[in-house]
């Protein structure tokens, strides 16, 4: 791209270097979600629409609010934890903000916490964190299920995915 | 394969022709779950402690037992349907043994069927339609739970599995 940009197109390598300094000095994070924004506040938080279910879905990295949004399913608030807990690397609590949900727990406008972590072990032992935290503050907390994925084939699935899944049955 | 055979192996080359006509003139379906054996029953059919907690798992194909089996999560029984519903290539009912599964039921010894075939358009389907043969025998019937597989990410999880696991989350 480089090579391409010099040789070719200047003037667009000096447009792409005052738009990538202009977003590395410009955008923060959201103050209520922690997802990337230019704003205070994202869209999605400052959206009242996106409050009336209650339903905070807590994600690991900003890229997961748009696969989440991009099923069309959930149309409640986010919060972002860029990254998940890991005490080997030392990332706690308040590295992946929880002081901050702590915060939004406490203030009684969420009735469930989805979480939706990634499904590996460190996804599933923040989950089960944060699903303790949600417990101290009476909200509710589920997360979302695991199994087969749509389209695949029952014998090329995993036996862990499977055996979740086995389990996790659902009556119809 | 058949090259190396017939350069450094000719006595194992007959031997495995050998094991090959044995197996497609032995080999035939077991009465019960209709699942490769060389038996009359297969021996998952024939085990007494496999009856006792009254499950029976539904799967398209015996390559999908094997699947079941190494999860280690089922001890009931099987019953293989050896492909699924397609009324525009002519399966019908009959075609996937839905006759032999009715006798079953009507014996009242089954207490739940758990629908494992695959999870495409037309597993989907043939689920949907032995859950409707298990409501009129009064057996209860659960689908195998869609969702993330164990160990991956989220944004590279497709937008349909995605909101399969959303709408199955499950309270912790």
């Amino acid at each position: 791209m480089a090579f391409h940009l010099l040789q070719r197109d200047r003037k667009g390598g000096l447009q792409l270097a005052d738009a990538l300094s202009n977003a590395m000095t410009e955008i923060g994070h959201c103050q209520q979600c922690r997802t990337f924004t230019e704003e205070e506040i994202c869209h999605i938080c400052s959206n009242p629409k996106r409050k009336e279910n209650g339903q905070l879905c807590v994600v690991e990295s900003p890229a997961d609010i748009a696969a989440v949004e991009a099923t069309g399913q959930f149309s409640g608030r986010y919060f972002v934890l860029m990254g998940h807990l890991s005490p080997l690397d030392g990332i706690g609590p308040s590295d992946i903000g929880l002081d901050v949900l702590d915060y939004r727990l406490r203030q009684g406008d969420i009735g469930e916490v989805i979480l939706a972590t990634n499904p590996t072990v460190e996804g599933e032992a923040t989950a089960h964190y944060i699903a303790e935290l949600c417990h101290e503050h009476q909200v509710s907390a589920s997360r979302i299920a695991h199994g087969v994925p749509v389209g695949g084939e029952l014998e090329l699935v995993d036996g862990t995915t499977l055996s979740h899944s086995l389990m996790g049955r659902q009556k119809i």
